[in-house]
């Protein structure tokens, strides 16, 4: 073993996503076959139990990887030294509860979270935030953290961007592979912006494939809604498909896209495409270096998904608007 | 995409079990990350709805290499033409049940999966057995499918095993990829036995590093009674490290044990060892190409382990006899 292991921190590491996720990261799957990594698992006081039964399977999965693993009930111990911080933990929403209730639920954990980091993560630390609103979760964590470049925060629409090829894979009967550079605009809610504009099926357009139609209809409404769906199903809200999409967002981020030109990241804006400077805001990005991204820039961005780009960016201004005293 | 896909059936696919499974093995964590697989998911009727969302959100992964998901509500249709068949899905034990009512209970759904396999699967296909009492539910299925080779059929206790290596590199403070070459005879139940008399780190034999009174002690102890420790500290039985520990199993039946010499799977005996002649039984095995193995000779087994395996063979055999109307 010859590489220095990566500390990976994750939040809510005995909820279910996390217990999708962690096992797999273990196991290479995130940040590559030969990359040593250690755990640094977060948890409520009292989901601590069940944690600490998390850790006996990870001991009993022998990975290989694995070079260590190490336990907190709070982010200051779980953060220290953290290369990669996953927030992954957030309070749901409740019965009743808007959204707007739950920006204000969620913004209290934030803080405390972007205060260990600010306080003990490593210098070059990577974030993602996962737990919704993840978009304003990681404006509040990032707005903390005055030590850590704001452009290490980012948020998490790579689910968003995978459901959108799995509809575009299984319209045309095609594998998930075969389609490339599809993204997200805007925040994680339904107003984000699905964008095929530079998706390419086996060296043709997504557009000269896919009616304009379907692509206005049934597909951005099947992307938007899909969390739905999932809990109707299955009766529990998406898990694994949320912790491996938290994979390809930290594994593209590390070790690039491979044969896709962009993936999906919400990413501090820089004014890009008139996105007010600092909200954090879905875009194309493509990866230049280990842990380096840069907007695609040129896009073309026609009238209807302009306005539907203002309507994610309004509803962002508002969450920011709505925990400017966390700020 | 160059490779024709392995078609991999799996039952319990909504369970607990198989919802921490079938996910990597979709990323290529089991096959390759450059071979293709089609998933043949299999539950209960009552579960099919459930396991409809988990083919949602596999889906929403996207990933390049699952090139298809056909759902079954029966293992006739879900084992047509499979490759691979990972038999997860069985009846809990249920309060005040003892392990022959559970025996009793199991054998006809794997007397129906054997029926299934001998009908549809593939001509070489690969079985592992993850539902309990694994051993002798593999014997059941086996003795059904008859146009199948023995030697196809096998039982897990990788997840032994890799609880074995968990516990040498947490007494050492070593990573568990230093440790190699430990393994399990025998059944997978109380009665296995765990033997480091091959195994090393870091170049010197465990024997030497490790006191004789531990491994007969906290070591052996911890290892077998392992399953009942997850179930106090989570309120669930292992889930991800059976399902990885599955994976494992399947991984290096097809490609190999990488750094260790062998690995431990339970097959049908071939008298080696002096274990009766079919019995399902765990052996150190070494894997001489893709789906071969090969019983590892002259292992020297002392007069304690000796005693040990002799009481595993006779709890097969009395759960052999249990079934016998069956096989």
């Amino acid at each position: 073993m010859t590489k220095k292991p990566i500390r990976v921190a994750v939040t809510g590491a005995a909820g279910n996503i996390g217990y999708s996720l962690i096992f797999p990261v273990a196991a290479g799957t995130m940040l590559g076959a030969d990359q040593p990594v250690i755990l640094q698992l977060v948890e409520l006081p009292p989901a601590m139990k069940g944690l600490e039964g998390v850790a006996l399977e990870l001991d009993d999965c022998a990975y290989p990887l694995l070079a260590g693993i190490e336990l907190a009930d709070n982010a200051q111990d779980g953060f220290k030294n953290a290369d990669v911080v996953m927030l992954v933990g957030a309070k749901p929403r409740g019965p009743g509860q808007t959204r707007a209730d739950l920006i204000r639920d969620n913004g209290p954990i934030f803080t405390g979270q972007g205060d260990a980091i600010e306080a003990g993560a490593a210098d070059d630390v990577k974030v993602v935030v996962v737990g919704n609103p993840c978009n304003t979760n990681a404006l509040i964590a990032a707005s903390r953290a005055k030590r850590v470049p704001r452009s290490s925060f980012t948020a998490m629409t790579r689910l968003d961007q995978n459901r959108a090829v799995g509809q575009i894979a299984k319209k045309l009967g095609v594998t998930p592979g075969e389609v490339k550079d599809a993204f997200i605009w805007g925040n994680h809610s339904d107003t984000m912006v699905p964008d095929v504009s530079l998706a390419h099926i086996g060296g043709m357009k997504a557009s000269e494939q896919l009616a304009a139609e379907w692509l206005a209809g049934d597909f951005d409404k099947t992307v938007r809604t899909r969390g739905k769906a999932i809990i109707d199903a299955r009766g529990k809200s998406s898990a694994a498909s949320a912790a491996f999409a938290a994979i390809d967002h930290v594994h593209d981020w590390y070790l690039g896209t491979g044969s896709n030109k962009l993936t999906s990241m919400a990413i501090p804006s820089d004014g890009s495409y008139g996105i007010p400077e600092g909200l954090i805001y879905s875009f194309p990005v493509k990866i230049t270096a280990p842990w380096k991204y840069e907007i695609v820039q040129g896009v073309s961005v026609d009238a209807a998904t302009q306005a539907r780009m203002d309507g994610s960016t309004k509803e962002l201004l508002s969450e920011r608007e709505a925990v400017k005293d966390l700020l």
